[in-house]
């Protein structure tokens, strides 16, 4: 037991770091003292109507442009500027938001906040910029007609809702779009930042005034406002009823954006997916004869040689042909789910190639070959280069940092181990736990090594636009990450090729993971919401007339979706990697998935800023990391049905030579393979009203084409 | 010996059906009297230039729009009547190809040959016609600018050559153009043809006239007609001076139209990249220590027992890991190769999916949701449907057949030789042949059947557009063929493994191969260039004034390029799938490929009636042929170097157990697979250059999509 116990403790130590970030993240934060202001402002259900969005009105600057004009002004975007910022740097700031784009400005509309030093500018958007902006961005409006159709600001008078910005864009939308414009703010000759001293604060010609300001350590963030009124109805929608099953998706959408929106879908579509896997699990571990591993484990705990055999072979086959179904039904039918969704959202014809490179983009100024604009070009085969020749390969050796720490690990242990068997004193008894420490500390400082890397690596590869450098950054730590969870599970089932003990780990990951999770996303917010935040009302009632903008402020910043993403991928490949040997994986992971929705869900209305979120059209890398895992989970469950005890016992009594067993097998996986695939081709990605939707725009662009004058 | 001989029998046999249809199609074509005509109208090498074009002008129909009128009509393309037809009908024809679209006509030029009576018809079309088809196409041409740019009719007075048709279209691209206007020629109400009886000679409204006239009987053929002085000017520039390594691409585009250029593009590309592999297996035959097998097998011909050990096992890894580098790199590429072409020859933005539907689309009537035209509609999920529920199954069980009659075969043949053994007699010795000439009349009939139902099935799976249609039949016959051309070698090397046979096997087939290659396309059309057409031209010196017309219209039509790629995708099967047991492969591809350029030009050239030529874009499905052959080259390589006696013999003398070895054969194969899947993502799939071209089309019809109203 010993062995074991230390064996597998590697991995719960890795994980278990990885696992409790999250509750710690969500304790600490909830006894900091700036908690209490953003629970006020965030709690009250409706009843106190006092928005953050209402500022003086008379305080923005004006806009020129006649049909911009408006009484009131919505606040959308708020720049955190340093304490020690000169009142003559916070104007000259203002001036260039405010300036139109000619003039090198943003076209944006700013307010000072309370009086001219305050640390604070909040910004908004007047209607011509949005409008344009949203044709650069190349999203898609109601047309006259009711269909969607890229907007165009020549025609804008023909899309519906032109007239009212606030139903035209989503919040999203209009939050995103002024954080875009800032971030294209370029000094149009070398210049001087007023108040700010000489060594920081020169402007070179073209050089982005954002990232020099928030480097010069002028601004040090931006983020988007809530609205609360448009939030508490979110809340209500939400998961105040506990709406699992049926997510008000375009609610979502319309608020948080894309990115967060395409998030939560997925996993609802996910969630109903589990469905099948879990009900044939059931099936086979408590009806089938001669199944559940797990039922006689519990049941019959003396008779351990009978109780590692785990479902039969037929059982077994089901698993693995049933496996290699779901998963490729699963990912092509969510291909056309997401499609249909990107076209209700109008990010189907998303235009990124040809807007602005993103703020991080170097290069030599020339003119864009294919718009004509100038800006910073970059060689496409030079990125190749980079990403083929330096990243690739560091990519590589860091996993092989990763096999080799494991290796050192079990070599470390056979060693301690044969040391404390020899000598049985307390002190190498102590010595027993000192590999699997030294591998949890290697392998946390290589991670944190690698996300710097890979970070670096990904700004070095210098790519063009967001998307891409996003994909290539997440592909980075998606392989690590996942290399990180599963090595030793891998190690477990192919080179140790113990599957009694796979399963016992894969039932006590999941099982733990499942009650940290309920811990952490529903017990602790429910008691948070309930208890504390109840306490936290009464206390402050006379606090209401502060400034809800400073509480936004203290907020700690999203932190984005890649531990959400990364915990369904990882879980994806708990239940297609290894189903075939522990059938219960599906029905743990929906309990999981019930309990992740509204706990997510809550964090991000309530214990998070708002975060930026660009229109999207996919779920982008995520959805090739599920179709990858895929592929790996057919090879994965061909060699595990091969490794079963009982198809092992299964030939030895047929007289079938291993070798041929294993021909056998490989003949199962490449036709398995090839089914896959041929079923991947065979359904469509989008479903046949969008695919005559998509058709249609492109029908209608070639004839636009045809009809002019080049 | 015996037992080997009959053994290759059967394949020898099912091989030489293939390989010498060719051979006997163009020999039975040699002693065919008509093709005296033809030889005297082709071969007169610019001296005597009296062209085919040249027809009595006056008889041409008359045009009534103004800037078409041309004092040169050129024939394009022949209609041959039945030798029985009305003149009735034969005036009601002319009247239908001359009238406008408005009124239900073709809008083409006819001329009636030589007097009302004739059975002939020659069409050609009016520049209007023709730019309006440029553009329905989707055809690029050369813009203003000197770019490349999608024709647009409103636009054309800024296209280069727009005045000379000669100039602004190819030869074959406007031979194709009244190919389809006579294609999409419709009934405009239920009518009756002229002079053609009751019973077939009712056209229901809708119904597709040209397709009616053929099964009438009136309509014997439709095909283009050669332009002697530019096709002697192709041949002078193409085959007459061996240009292999440098073939005048863009000559043969212009003359033979896009899908030949794409073939002999790809043939000389293939040529090429042949180059390396040669030299590796020159290098591994004759200079690596302990390499090349058959080299010994002929200087040592006592040591059978050497002799069948094949290249080294380091020869063999090299071998394999060279073959899946180079498989990648050939088709990635080619792809660029093929994307640069293809945009040098203005088809990268064909609108197939725009236009009219081919003939043979059935559907209900209704308006295509995309353009908003009336048309014939068919859903696309009842056409996935047939394919996936109907047409896979069914190719599948043919494929079994194939399988069925190979055991039927072996299982025969040991049957008959165990016979033979006992008896021992004359008979018995007979009997022995017995088996595989049941099977060479079995797979006979197979075929035949197979391409009978392949044919069917792809019409009935009912496709919109005329590539998706041939995509989907060659698929099928490719299979097949492959198949059978496969399932042999297949046998030997991973059922029986015996590699020993199978690189005999490989030798024959390759040299066999290249000397019948080499007889049916060089030597053969160079006899008859020389003695046989000199003999018929200075007999026929004075016959001079006969239509050449008539001598086209006696050529047999051109059996498609088929039989030319599926010989190519068998070749490189032999190549990549088992060139670790036969590294000579390469060289003997090589020299077959120098032989095999000027045979095909040769016979393209002089041999059959110029064929009707689509523009497209690619090679279509063949290039996906070529692509998956290197996927299933690398598992291929994997099993022959497992297989290989020389590893086995390391295995057994390392002490490796042969359960490890094929663990690790795995691994490799699947590390390749995955490198050979990186490196192709890697590898843009088309140049720079191409791709800024293709983004400056798209953003340009973004914009003139956003500049117009709806």
């Amino acid at each position: 037991m010993t062995h074991g116990m230390t064996h597998g403790m590697t991995y719960i130590n890795v994980w278990i770091t990885e696992c409790l970030t999250d509750t710690v993240k969500l304790l600490v934060f909830l006894t900091l003292p700036l908690h209490r202001d953003m629970m006020m402002s965030l709690d009250d259900k409706g009843s106190v109507q006092i928005q953050t969005k209402v500022l003086p009105q008379d305080s923005w600057t004006q806009v020129s442009c006649p049909c911009c004009v408006s009484k009131q002004v919505e606040s959308l975007v708020l720049i955190q500027l340093s304490d020690n910022v000169q009142p003559v740097t916070k104007r000259w700031l203002i001036s260039l938001i405010e300036a139109s784009k000619r003039h090198g400005g943003a076209a944006l509309l700013a307010h000072p906040g309370e009086d001219e030093c305050g640390d604070v500018i909040v910004v908004s958007a007047p209607r011509c910029t949005l409008l344009r902006a949203t044709e650069d961005l190349g999203l898609c409006k109601k047309y006259r007609n009711k269909e969607m159709a890229s907007f165009s600001y020549h025609d804008r008078d023909n899309f519906t809702n032109v007239d009212d910005m606030q139903e035209f864009l989503t919040l999203a939308e209009r939050q995103y779009i002024v954080k875009n414009e800032l971030d294209s703010l370029q000094a149009q000759k070398k210049q001087r930042i007023p108040g700010v001293p000489e060594a920081p604060g020169v402007l070179e010609a073209w050089e982005n005034i954002c990232q020099k300001l928030v480097r010069a350590g002028v601004i040090k963030d931006i983020f988007p406002l809530h609205d609360q009124q448009r939030l508490n109805d979110v809340c209500r929608r939400w998961y105040s009823k506990k709406q699992i099953w049926r997510q008000p998706l375009d609610a979502i959408q319309s608020y948080f954006g894309g990115t967060m929106a395409f998030y939560f879908s997925f996993l609802q579509f996910y969630t109903w997916a589990l469905v099948p896997p879990a009900f044939l699990g059931l099936v086979l571990t408590f009806l089938l004869p001669g199944g559940g591993g797990v039922v006689k484990e519990q049941a019959v705990e003396g008779v351990m040689e009978e109780e590692d055999y785990g479902p039969s072979v037929s059982g077994h086959m089901v698993q693995a042909v049933f496996s290699m179904l779901w998963s490729t039904l699963f990912i092509e039918f969510w291909k056309r789910r997401s499609s249909s969704l990107s076209h209700r959202w109008g990010t189907r014809h998303l235009t990124e190639r040809f807007a602005e490179p993103r703020p991080g983009f170097q290069g030599t100024l020339g003119l864009n070959p294919v718009t004509g604009r100038l800006e910073p070009l970059f060689p496409e085969w030079q990125r190749q280069l980079r990403v083929g020749l330096v990243s690739l390969p560091l990519v590589g050796l860091f996993l092989g940092l990763v096999v080799l720490g494991m290796t050192g690990f079990y070599h470390g242990e056979a060693l301690v181990q044969g040391f404390h068997q020899d000598s049985g004193s307390l002190f190498s008894g102590a010595l027993l736990y000192l590999p699997s420490m030294a591998h949890t500390v290697y392998t946390n400082i290589l991670k944190n090594v690698y996300h710097a890397v890979a970070m670096q690596l990904t700004k070095w590869e210098n790519h063009r636009e967001e998307s891409s450098f996003q994909n290539h950054h997440i592909t980075k730590v998606l392989l690590f990450t996942f290399f990180n969870n599963f090595a030793v599970l891998f190690h477990i089932a192919f080179y140790k090729q113990d599957l009694p003990l796979l399963r016992k780990k894969l039932a006590s990951l999941l099982i733990l993971n499942q009650l940290v999770n309920q811990c952490t996303e529903v017990v602790v917010p429910f008691i948070v919401d309930r208890f504390l935040s109840a306490a936290h009302k009464k206390e402050q009632e006379d606090n209401l007339e502060m400034d809800k903008l400073r509480a936004q402020r203290s907020l700690p910043p999203f932190p984005g979706l890649f531990a959400e993403y990364i915990e369904l991928l990882v879980k994806f490949g708990y239940l297609s990697l290894f189903s075939c040997v522990y059938p219960l994986t599906a029905v743990l992971l929906l309990l999981n998935n019930i309990t992740e929705i509204p706990g997510d869900a809550y964090k991000i209305c309530k214990l998070f800023r708002k975060p930026f979120s660009a229109p999207v059209s996919n779920m982008g890398v995520w959805q090739t990391a599920f179709e990858v895992l895929g592929f790996v989970s057919v090879m994965s469950n061909c060699w595990l049905l091969l490794l079963s005890p009982r198809v092992q016992e299964f030939c030895l009594e047929g007289g079938i030579s291993g070798k041929n067993i294993i021909l056998f097998a490989i003949l199962v996986e490449h036709v398995l393979i090839l089914v896959k695939m041929i079923l991947a081709f065979m359904i469509p990605d989008e479903p046949d009203w969008v695919r005559i939707k998509r058709e249609q725009i492109e029908f209608n662009s070639m004839q636009a084409l045809g009809q002019q004058k080049l």
